[in-house]
């Protein structure tokens, strides 16, 4: 059974491209109040739980005993674009635990926003993993071990004993596979596991509302929501669509996108969690699903329903910024 | 009726995406050799029939008229990256037809090719509408009028008299539509017109055999094969697959790209075209498309079957260089 076309490309007077997937939203007890596509066949929700991969960091009391700030604790729930903010933020989460950045083991890519990256090429210098999107989360994981006296070295491998609480965290809040098939290497080289989509939605709606969790957890969550509800840049940057979103509704909607077309979301004054899958991993169809689930779910005033429309109906420009084509959400979804 | 999967990403041991997509691959009367997915619908092929595009610059007689050289000829079917030798190349057009880069209406954007966007800003400089990866078609077009005497300005409006000889072609070789719905705009600015890909597909087949065609046409449709196969960086330029496999294959396959994930060729040795879209648009899947075609349909020696390998399972490494997935061909393509 292939998931049905949720958004269609269009141009001239024709759908020119087609993208397919699969939502589920989802209650604390796991109740299914939306169901598109298979929401029960296992996805990689990739950075998408970085929320829940960041559980340990409170927990654990790191984050206290180190003093990090909230931008701080936003900053390892983000795939950030590599802005100077970015930079510092993680720079000084290091400093807390002690280390430098030579302790990041997630790699060195150019900063995703393009006007940093053009910057740093202007200034003649090389992209460190301190630019790499997720490094406010690994920077979260080093400041986890060096806070309990753990050896940071190592700490992406799935036996090192933060990556164990880690993987804990996620199996517990998705149902996520812990070991097999399920298991995979993300782009920043730590496990990614496998969780179905509803199973997902599920843990969102726990971390959205903290039913079905224990009273640390549930605070945990709700520090984190609310620090990325305050520090919005942080979780993502400039022109970046969950940095836009949670300008525009606070903490009414945590929102957070992971590769190859994966979104999840929570929607804590209806109790809800989203989870969500463009089948082919394309960022422009999982954001336009994001943005009509939110645009069917959550109450919207007429300025909040304004400033949405721009992300259900966005607009294909060419190079002489003539609007060429536009992207809509289709089947179930329109 | 939903195309079928024909290219699926893995990661750990699951599928983590998959694209959908439809091929055809037809003679030169329109017989159908392989039919997977809808052909029948009609698509954009945008850039893949960049060949067809530039049949009135060879048949109007202007390439010869303004000397133009195989590399000129070449430029004029690409969708290049902006590097240095394109640059130069659709200079040297522009100054044959008596104009520079102020004539070109095809907007700028920075050069695709990394590196040569990075040189770019190093030394300060903004792209050009030189850059556009269009430029050569671009130049060829302004070629074709001021050959003739024509004023070039407005070359890209449907109505201009190249314009309709443009469409005429592409009409002509692919059954597209010149006019309706199935008329779109281009990333360059230039009409694209749909047409079914067995229609496209029976065009190619025309294009690399000569079959079906006037003998002016089939020596221009020659032409340009030759060019294209004498100078393959020159129609897309460094780590671009259309250079690469033309490297390999040489005069025996003609491959071209196009946005939205469509891909075009012609094997004259077999008196096939190919035309394909992978319905998401997505580029890492047609070139994905076209390599299953090619390595299912063309007689390979040894060491072509090795060289088109890298092309049929490419790896997906993190920012670690760790191999953390790979593509693989699926369903009636496997």
């Amino acid at each position: 059974m292939s998931n049905p076309v949720l958004v269609e490309v269009l141009r001239g007077g024709l759908v020119e491209s087609r993208h397919a997937g699969a939502v589920a939203v989802a209650d604390a007890e796991g109740g299914l109040v939306l169901a598109l596509g298979d929401v029960e066949r296992p996805v990689f929700p990739r950075s998408a739980v970085k929320a829940f991969q960041a559980l340990p960091l409170i927990e654990s009391g790191a984050a206290d005993r180190l003093g990090l700030t909230e931008a701080e604790i936003a900053l390892a729930v983000a795939s950030h674009g590599g802005e100077p903010a970015h930079v510092e933020t993680a720079t000084a989460m290091l400093a807390k635990a002690g280390v430098d950045a030579s302790a990041l083991e997630c790699g060195a890519h150019r900063p995703s926003y393009a006007k940093a990256a053009q910057a740093l090429i202007r200034a003649g210098l090389k992209p460190s993993a301190l630019h790499n999107n997720c490094s406010g989360k690994h920077a979260g994981f080093i400041c986890t071990a060096c806070a309990a006296g753990i050896e940071p070295a190592g700490y992406i491998a799935a036996a090192h004993p933060v990556m164990r609480e880690v993987m804990g965290a996620v199996a517990d809040m998705a149902g996520a596979a812990t070991s097999g098939p399920g298991v995979g290497i993300d782009g920043c080289s730590i496990p990614t596991q496998a969780a179905p989509l509803a199973a997902v939605a599920r843990g969102f709606a726990r971390f959205g509302t903290g039913a079905h969790l224990g009273p640390e957890r549930a605070r945990a969550a709700a520090r984190i929501r609310a620090a990325v509800a305050a520090h919005p840049h942080m979780v993502a940057g400039t022109e970046r669509f969950c940095t836009e979103i949670m300008q525009i509704f606070g903490i009414r909607a945590f929102v957070k996108t992971g590769a190859e077309g994966v979104f999840c979301a929570a929607f804590p004054e209806l109790g809800y969690g989203v989870a969500l899958k463009c089948d082919d991993g394309t960022t422009r169809a999982s954001e336009l699903m994001m943005a009509a689930v939110i645009g069917k779910l959550l109450p919207l005033s007429e300025g909040e329903g304004q400033a949405l429309q721009r992300f259900l109906t966005p607009a294909m420009k060419n190079w002489n910024g003539t609007e060429v084509g536009s992207l809509r959400p289709a089947g179930p979804l329109a």
